[in-house]
């Protein structure tokens, strides 16, 4: 749990699954003051279709720990993440937050970041520090990746002094920028939740620059989801540039890390650069073919929409790397975006066709 | 080749992508008169990101088979299918056409529907014969689990009477049915195109009775290309039923054929249903998840939203099928759809990353 000794603002934002967990319901009912102080996640279980003991079950969440840390129950955001369709273990729960206060301190972040994890490798942190403040942030799951587990989460908390309508338009917008840019798009899960906690403790900073700094922080943290994200032996950075707008440059760039075949190519070296024309084509958005480059990191594999004269062993070399950058020039605007994914193994496939329900 | 003796009605659907291939841009242009008499189909090479050198290939392709059957050059269908980015050879090409007329016979439909062929492991073919006519078609192609050869050709003839128009409703609504609910629509190829050829020398027929049987000849191909599909076991059989209407039944049968988790866990003979509650949540049509009841084959392992009580063994045994049946009743309309998909499978993935460009 986190828990703030202040009242917070806070926001949050929810998956768009028609399939919500439970908690996500209650987090979302809890927030509607746009104030909370603390945060109680369990992993291994997602408490998603689970009917209304599911419901009374997160609720209870929020009671329970409401009680110990003596704040009002909804001022508590609720989370869970694990397998869907099975009930919470309310008896180890209750057990478990009895006394849960006392073990609070200021240097168990990374307890709680480990605490939440489920198939994670790696428990997944950012800080930044501007103006005297500290924005903190923790995040698990990885990408589309995973079983039932497929849930992200992320706790952002900060002292900074800053409103919840305020709170929520940053947060929008730096998910856009981040977790919305992850292969994930096309496997949202019943439980995915960002949610930022604010206790003003230190005082009131630049938008620009808490928006700023959220963005560099949930950017960092999709990128640790993409390099975690199972079986995945690298990561891919999709560049689109010089779309016609906005939002046409982040479907470009999010349909490029979402192909399969894309992915495949990635992770078999195979300068194949058709695959990423395929996958912007299946955007349907209107593309002027001939003005479009192609580049592998540093190298031109496509010039005005054909085939590049490049050499084969120096494009291999770029997809070899660690971060594997994929840049597409449209020259038919100004608009830039970045997506975040991972190759496609054979590991992905069997631990997902061996995971037992 | 195909050739009719008669000028046909003709009709075509195409790819959506924004990326279209050469062959695709010039039948577009032939059959704007709906009138065709011969296709010309080039496998290995997809004449897509090819410029301009790649329109005048296609429409050289043209100008050849006129010229051999002595035809109008408008009133040939070009296709072609296979790598992205390089260029016909037109000079095999044009030594190929020499003499091709004289080659043509009646019991050749086998030898078109394998020439097409390219990672396919199968030709696929179907006919139907209905009141004195007759529908034969043939279809290469193995959904999204193709390289750079993804795309899904299909071609239809016919010896009943029917208008370019009316031909082109049926097709759509026929192509609706079948190669619209593969999982295909995730890969959506630069090449893709379903054409039919109707040269009317038995006469007229009911439109009902011509639908019907463009749907059974379209379903049977499509299920085809789902069962051919690189490194395949199994095909899935999603049945949305009780939808609020047939535009949503559709858009969750899709997604559930399309989820990478669903198909691993189909691979893994898994009865992980909480995946296939993700897979149709992330479409956000709005869902009254407390209706749904979920089975594989007669098993029903989801009751009104929540884990329904069965025999493991028993669920595993629908999923060692050749043919899983996944079905979702919604209870919440009565609009029914089925979509045809495959298991994701290890081999997809090393066959897909190993491919060279």
């Amino acid at each position: 749990m986190i828990f703030s000794e202040k009242q917070c603002d806070a926001a949050a934002v929810y998956t768009k699954s028609s399939v919500k967990a439970a908690p996500v319901l209650v987090t979302k009912a809890n927030l509607k003051d746009n104030k909370a102080q603390a945060v109680f996640c369990i992993s291994g279980v997602a408490n998603a279709c689970t009917g209304e003991k599911g419901m009374d079950n997160a609720k209870q969440m929020a009671t329970l720990l409401a009680k110990e840390l003596n704040i009002k129950q909804d001022d508590v955001v609720v989370a869970s993440t694990g397998k869907i369709g099975i009930q919470l273990p309310m008896d180890k729960i209750t057990q478990a937050v009895k006394g849960l206060k006392g073990e609070l301190g200021e240097d168990k972040f990374d307890d709680f970041s480990k605490a939440i994890m489920t198939t994670d490798k790696k428990h997944k942190e950012a800080i930044v520090k501007f103006d005297g403040v500290t924005i903190a942030a923790c995040a698990k799951g990885a990408g589309m990746i995973h079983p039932n587990m497929a849930t992200m989460l992320c706790f952002i908390v900060t002292d900074a002094k800053i409103s919840g309508s305020s709170l929520k338009k940053c947060l929008v917008d730096a998910v856009d920028n981040s977790f919305n840019m992850l292969s994930v798009d096309r496997d949202t899960s019943t439980n995915d939740m960002v949610a930022v906690l604010a206790n003003g403790m230190v005082g009131e900073v630049s938008m620009d620059k808490f928006q700023e700094a959220l963005n560099l922080v949930c950017i960092k943290l999709a990128k640790d989801i993409a390099v975690d994200a199972e079986g995945a032996t690298k990561s891919i950075l999709a560049k689109v540039k010089n779309a016609k707008d906005l939002k046409e440059a982040r479907e470009l760039a999010r349909a490029i890390v979402s192909s399969n075949l894309v992915k495949a190519f990635v992770h078999g070296n195979d300068p194949n650069w058709g695959r990423v024309m395929s996958a912007i084509g299946q955007t349907e958005i209107p593309l002027d073919v001939d003005k479009i480059d192609i580049s592998f990191g540093g190298i031109k594999v496509m010039a005005s929409g054909v085939g590049a004269d490049f050499d084969e062993s120096e494009a291999k070399e770029q997809l070899e790397k660690k971060e594997v950058e994929i840049i597409v020039d449209l020259h038919q605007g100004s608009a830039s975006a970045e997506a975040f994914g991972c190759d496609l193994t054979e590991e992905y496939v069997s631990f997902n066709a061996e995971y037992l329900t």
